[in-house]
């Protein structure tokens, strides 16, 4: 029989930075029990991303960093959105860039993730952040 | 018992720029009476994305134009798909570094949607176009 | 009654650039024989992309690469993690500035795609490779 399940999860930042969650979200479809269906993730916020990416060489993550750093640089004279400091702006834009939406099959009690794919929060504040992850479960 | 909705929204742009359709979205839902599940939006074209952002400071949307109008330039030579202008290519290109889906849990009648958080169609071309998004519910 | 289908299909790459496999997914659709639903595409893959897209004009595709080899060039010095080649970094910030994840509805036994709409695997490597891309749907 179909059913669905939420959950909400606050992720702890310490800045700019690509943080890994997929053991929180695997812990929590064990704990309510699905095997079959599909999984929704939504970040609550428009200064950081979801991102499925390479867990394995940590220069991964430091390379989109140094990317996006570049690509969308904090103290852009372009921007008239300062308020909150020189990274504000180019945090939405990152954010406008990427995703705050992921949906990922569990198929025979596993998330369809390839062998290198993790899940990531992209914190691009440079200051810590407490940040809030709906997850969304339809299956059986 | 789950059960599934579907819906079209026909938004008309007055050219290049965001335009918030939160309220048409839950219009709809409650209109539908769900209380819980998951809302899919997808955008039936190319040049033109959806877009989660910040909804408070229209200088945020100001900026996020100013900042894909430098990022991907109109008249670039670097473009042979030219039928219809000098952007034409552009939008496309803004289209890919964006989305046209989007996901949002639906928990306890109220969509999981941050604070400052509202559903935007980016419309890529200069001249006004109508544009339509699929909706669809699943939940109960 | 609403039931779900898991499917996996592999798509083999020639190289770098976009491949449409929309006919794939669509024969799976009437194979299975749903109506009306969502459909989930997850690609298992940090250095391609899934991307719905123009699939009249084959510039489109031609300038979407030629906007992302001169967006993120190969061989840029910024980047560290360059062990499997000048190509190997720039698939994964591609990646990042595009999806992995796609949803699309189907109503009355259409998917919701517009009249342009194509579902594209973009490879970012420039040598072929065997994709994996997960389905998902669930509906009636």
């Amino acid at each position: 029989m179909l059913r669905q399940a939420f959950h909400e999860l606050t992720l702890a930042t310490r800045g700019r930075g690509l943080y890994e969650f997929t053991d929180a979200v695997t812990t929590w479809l064990s704990k309510v029990g699905f095997k079959n269906g599909l999984l929704t993730l939504h970040l609550r916020h428009t200064s950081a991303s979801l991102l499925i990416q390479e867990n394995a060489d940590p220069d991964v993550r430091r390379d989109l960093e140094a990317f996006f750093a570049r690509l969308v640089p904090d103290g852009d004279r372009l921007f008239v959105h300062t308020a909150e400091g020189e990274d504000d702006m180019p945090a939405h834009v990152r954010t406008a860039l990427t995703a705050v939406n992921l949906n990922i099959p569990l198929h025979d009690g596993r998330l369809a993730l390839g062998t290198w794919q993790g899940i990531y929060l992209w914190e691009h504040r440079r200051s810590p952040h407490a940040r809030r992850v709906a997850l969304h479960f339809i299956g059986e």
